[in-house]
């Protein structure tokens, strides 16, 4: 941890020294740690001669997660989770994270103790250490920003190498995380909804589970041509995929795996479990492009490797209209765009 | 940058894309980067062999700056430049930055451009490529953090491995960050203050110089036993020095190097230099403990080889009373904690 903005320290506040130790005791002797945490710096060693990949998001209280019902290990635990899912869009093996956070001076020692905690079960999960961050007081609300370091096993997967024919792939069924978004947003359960549907879709929001084996497993097998996590939704980010390859897409609405917790949701509260599931956003699944003739020896291998579906979606297109979403007659459905924040939504009105 | 906090785009908004563009620009193929910002992850290229260094710092405002008096393009370099500092104090040689940002949905595009302007034009100076990043909307106000990941080029300087009886040394001269910052705090310029002793105070609250160059030149000389930057002030970094190398430290007060500045603005405003000095903190240069032979040839090679002072100011001591300050006759003297925040300050009244 940087102290340079070391709060002061009293009975029920977490100094830095006790966040330091709590992370040295959860993490001892990790492999490629030299110097974690309680330095300027830490010192990482690096497998020779692989890439090393880096990412960083920055998450904050009332934009991208609400207190009211997502609790202080949530917050770590996703944190931790859209950057170790950036990771695995790159078929890479995450390693080393370094976490900060500010906190309104209310907060007592026990939340940023859970959030920690949070972001350590995550973490160990994986085999990430980490290895630094920072914490200081808020003015305003929560603050959370991660980055996570990361290695190259195989070649990195990019978004910007799909070609013309290829295969559109998802892992996975989407939706769940919008369809928990609107619950918790909601509050009150509504009536005809089972548990097990409630939590998996809440679970989906507030705990995603980011598919770093997969990642690896792809990135490994061959026939891959592009990859990107689904973070913004499928609409948003397969054209992200589009433009950065300079092609377009088309997907068969029809083909697009919906999670059975979205669909119980959307049947609960009248919406459209479809409209989640491509433009939700939030389900920290991979989105791929492969070579036709891979997709079958892919998605077997995948499932027979994860127990985690790869259903192919559409194709990739010359570039033209962007991406184009059709009925199972091949006429276009309009689809909106993906996930968008607290502060944009409210600033709509 | 990823997507996964985008923001609408709209006429005079920064887009994610143009602020890809922009940093694209003014980072044409870096070295060792081989997928720079617009991917889910940067892929680097480390050095083969060399550890690696990471440091993350989280700068908010009315915390940490203040944008009353710090333009946009002065919180890009400064977010930058504390974590160069984290870098410099292990002797590292800084490559690669991850820079997140979110502003409040009033701010305008010409502000977040010149915002990444300041970090890159630090940037540049040290070879130092923007590879990654996140732009968000704030609720609040700017909420800025940095992740910087350096090499070693030599073993790297910890805080740990202090001894006593070594001679503790700064570089530069101290008190000028707090010199600056109460001067912009005041706003209006008192009376008889140069405009000189003004702008170099101001600049060195606003825009500090990482001590890059010396701390490469420091790792590389031999005899440095420990070293940190100053962040929090002499009197609190010491301490972290002393703690972590189990020992403790006697400063002469006397010999504590008073920037000029920071003396001009003292005088005018009826201020202790020396207080800033010990306490004032942000001053962003090196402290060091070295072998008591060793000083005499470091203090002459850092000076020819970067022109930068290197004063002793006291010496190590066996574990003890923690930090001592004393006066030329040896008599114990008070000296306050190091620098605290905005919000810190607000709440204590």
């Amino acid at each position: 941890m940087s102290d340079g903005h070391e709060r002061a320290a009293d009975g029920d506040r977490p100094t830095e020294r006790r966040l330091i130790e709590l992370i040295r005791r959860a993490a001892p002797a990790a492999p490629g740690v030299r110097v974690g945490i309680g330095d300027d710096c830490a010192v990482l060693e690096p497998s020779p001669g692989g890439a090393l990949l880096a990412t960083t998001d920055l998450l904050l209280e009332d934009v991208h997660f609400r207190r009211r019902y997502a609790s202080p290990d949530d917050i770590g635990w996703k944190a931790l989770a859209v950057n170790l899912s950036d990771v695995a869009a790159m078929g890479g093996r995450p390693r080393w994270a370094l976490v900060a956070l500010a906190v309104p001076e209310t907060v007592v020692a026990a939340d940023v103790e859970a959030f920690f905690a949070g972001a350590l079960a995550l973490a160990a999960e994986h085999g990430v250490a980490i290895v630094g961050g920072d914490t200081s007081a808020s003015p305003g609300g929560w603050i959370v920003n991660v980055t996570v370091l990361g290695e190259a096993v195989h070649a990195p997967l990019l978004r910007s190498t799909a070609r013309p024919g290829d295969v559109v792939a998802v892992t996975g069924a989407l939706g769940r995380a919008a369809a928990g978004l609107a619950l918790l947003e909601r509050g009150e359960a509504p009536a005809g909804l089972t548990a097990a549907a409630r939590a998996d879709a809440a679970a989906a929001h507030l705990r995603p589970r980011p598919r770093v084996a997969e990642g690896r497993w792809l990135a490994a097998a061959g026939g891959v041509t592009a990859m990107i996590d689904l973070s913004d939704g499928l609409a948003t980010d397969l054209a992200h995929v589009a433009e950065e390859s300079r092609g377009g897409a088309r997907v068969e609405l029809t083909r697009v795996p919906v999670g059975a917790s979205a669909r119980a949701v959307a049947a609960a509260l009248g919406r459209d479990p479809v409209a989640w599931a491509t433009s939700g956003g939030e389900d920290y699944e991979l989105l791929l492009t492969c070579e036709p003739g891979a997709f079958a020896r892919l998605a077997a291998g995948l499932a027979a490797a994860t127990g985690t579906l790869l259903t192919a979606v559409g194709e990739m297109t010359p570039a033209g209209p962007g991406v184009r979403f059709v009925d199972a007659a091949g006429r276009a459905v309009p689809v909106g765009p993906g996930f968008e924040h607290f502060v944009t939504e409210r600033a709509r009105g």
